[in-house]
């Protein structure tokens, strides 16, 4: 019997990823790359990690975030998979990019279930360290901060990025601080904007990890600041993500699926792992 | 044989304690209040609290901070012992405040521990849903922003306080953002400020809340952000203290050794509770 | 449009769900009853529970565990769900029943999550007192072991049962001490007995809870002591399932499955939430 | 100024402890050991461990178990301190062994924190594979088996020891079976056997691992079968220990203070660390 086969999931470390993708694309076989190879134009792929040897393709990537570039994704042949902190950092912000005052920092104060840190063996990743422990790392620094920018546009020396590691296995739940215009209800405005996504969830109480484990949901809250003083315009963003799914391996299945051009909840598990 | 008491230790509601501070007073007892009934002047307490029933004593309170008011401690007859959230808030703005720019929001992203919530039962604070778990709670509308505003001498709208709900038991970690001038070094600054402060250790990576566990030390790590761009003077401080000790008990009773005319540190452990 | 019912699942406390099951089962629905109303002969359930009001039904109930009762269960009409406790320690002592030294000690160390001691808020399981911490309760005096004795045709005074509480949030392990002939090899046993089972795994190492988290899976391990003196025929049996699905839910539909002619896998799971 | 030194704690890998133990005492040291080379008598450590290259002082050792050999240790000038396994093991059992039947088996159940599988990284104590999970490793082979049973006078073939690793920091909670005679009190026994010992607590509620948390003490329950058939006479004990301080450091420091004549408490705090 032979096996036909037409799409390839690339889960490669960063850099080593773009070797493997450039044969297989030429022998036009359809790849979602799980790695940052192909998530960031030319230069700033250059900047932050190395040389890239596969710029003509990457001159063609769709950035495999369904909310943004469903459409696209129908017609890809490569597609880039966002990053866990880009995804949840990236949806939360989408539906205010309008309302945020310009110039202004955007803050984002990531929390990540240990799972994100990957399997590899470290101190910090050994339970009597992790467990009963928090803290930032790499902060301010995180390459994660050029891909969220780039994606919604603005510069990225206007998004402040930090991670922390938290003791949970999986899940991430990021909270994001931004200044707003002040005539506009942030709600409505959440509501609509993701109207018709299958897998947003607005949510009127903060989110939280529990009812996105296992999923490919995205939950998101919003709150406003209650003065009207004009320095109190401030909204705070919560967004919650199952970072091994909705950050990785589900969210590939979704862009697969749209490739293929099946219906993009095909095989995709909406219960959540609760409790 | 007569027991002879000179100072007692309040840990009662907010709103109740007033009731039993007034008569210690005036029988010429010294009182560190645990509560939040004499941490705020008059007119902020009783909007967000209640009427208070005692002004006279509200007026000769001592802020039970050490590394702010050690000196008017040593003649203190009523101390209002910190929260948690101000003490690790406050200590980590208070060195930057000549650096920061005005009118810029202060952005508070705390962490704490669920024993940060108390012993009462509730849904929340289940094991089954608090364990693997994180999420936000009363954003942007817990009022230790005015007791964080107030001390520091800022307008209570620039302070955005959002507190984190994390599977921890005890601890604290507090991830703040200010905007501030490009010419200065955050660590010497930082490090200069709390030079002879016995309960304050400054880091060069950032803190976790394992090295303050059981202690009454405060660690600061502050990182400024790298780009000369004036856009991207963003400061972030974190803080970590053990919610119980330096946010409570431990605090009460350096601020009893002070009242007392004793050495500061008697009785304290130093040694955190590792792993 | 109407719905045709045919079967029903009643997840009701012990002692309330027999007032429901007797008049379903007269209007002709079959019933997979999870509480431990049917689990047990009259006189055990009244000298552990209470009056019996429904021993009609009692005297024609099939106990739901598959891999006893198959053939019961697919002309059942209504089936007893077995407890998460028994369930694990059933299937673990099952084949070794002819092995065992009659009137020796049949000891059983269970430890289970959180979850299963249920939603009730109580100190026990609140997160500060359950996590990092780790006891016994109701030792040698837990309501399981008759139900385990009686089940596999033991006096229930030989079956000595001690649950613990572990800071987990599902999952179930029970640590199982049986004195056994000298004669056999318990790999062999165990792994022809369970041959044709498709949940129940045998392990040629220590059994975990991750492994059948999210999963209807009952994972087996068995270890002969090694020596050949006779005191040492020492059989230590550790098997793991995940107690809100294969100690109840999981286990409901797969009865419900073979008592409606479907196969017994039908929309069961086999993958774990692991990590 | 010359330091003078009189006594040195060795916390070496087995194996190699010896080495520095005999030149130590040659030089008139005393010493306390933690590893297990002082621990056995000669026939048994190299049966299961290695050669033993120091059997001088392996002769006067005194094992570091202060409610056994208090005044043995006031002289001592090499003490062996006990492991974590068998300290929490043998004051169990310590107590009811002249009640128990000979020549039946002794089950020791015990749940270990991960501090107690050691700083070494490895897969197994990796957060994602440790939280939220549970398992039972070298069963009925772990060498603390040999250990408990000669320091009890049995025949380590009685002994039947399985350990696991549970998803706490620190902590050791032994559970042990034993057939006993049916005409005694077990509490009244335990109670009157440990009533003069500053660091055994007994407790009428089972244990756990938080009240011993950070302290030197050991809590032990006992719950006798209630029947009166002679089958049932099972005895349950449940002891508790802090594996870092009672299994190791503290424990050490008791004996240190027993051979330099000091009062056993000293420097030990009792105050344990909850929540």
């Amino acid at each position: 019997m032979a096996l036909h086969c037409e799409l390839v999931f690339l889960a490669l470390p960063h850099k080593t990823a773009m070797a493997y993708v450039k044969p297989l694309i030429a022998k036009g076989l359809k790849v979602v790359d799980l790695s940052a190879d192909y998530r960031l134009p030319l230069d700033i792929y250059e900047e932050f990690y190395t040389t890239h040897t596969d710029v003509e393709n990457l001159e063609h990537v769709v950035y495999g975030l369904p909310e943004m570039f469903k459409e696209e994704l129908k017609t890809a042949k490569l597609v880039a998979n966002p990053g866990c902190f880009p995804t949840s950092a990236i949806l939360a912000l989408l539906p205010f990019l309008s309302q945020r005052i310009p110039n202004t920092p955007i803050i984002i104060d990531a929390k990540t279930g240990v799972s994100g840190a990957g399997k590899k063996l470290s101190e910090v990743t050994h339970f009597v360290n992790a467990h009963e422990n928090l803290f930032a790392y790499n902060p301010l620094m995180h390459r994660h901060a050029p891909e969220i920018a780039q994606k919604i546009g603005v510069d990225f020396e206007e998004v402040h990025f930090v991670p922390h590691l938290v003791p949970i296995t999986r899940g991430m739940l990021s909270s994001i601080y931004i200044q707003v215009n002040d005539d506009f209800d942030a709600f409505t405005v959440l509501n609509d904007f993701y109207k018709d996504k299958p897998f947003v969830r607005i949510s009127k109480n903060p989110v939280d990890m529990k009812n996105v484990a296992g999923t490919n949901f995205c939950d998101i809250y919003v709150k406003q600041s209650k003065s009207s003083s004009k320095k109190a315009n401030m909204l705070f963003i919560s967004s919650a993500i199952d970072n091994l799914m909705r950050g990785a391996s589900s969210q590939a299945v979704v862009n697969a699926n749209l490739m293929m051009g099946l219906d993009e909840s095909q095989g995709i598990s909406k219960i959540a792992y609760v409790p």
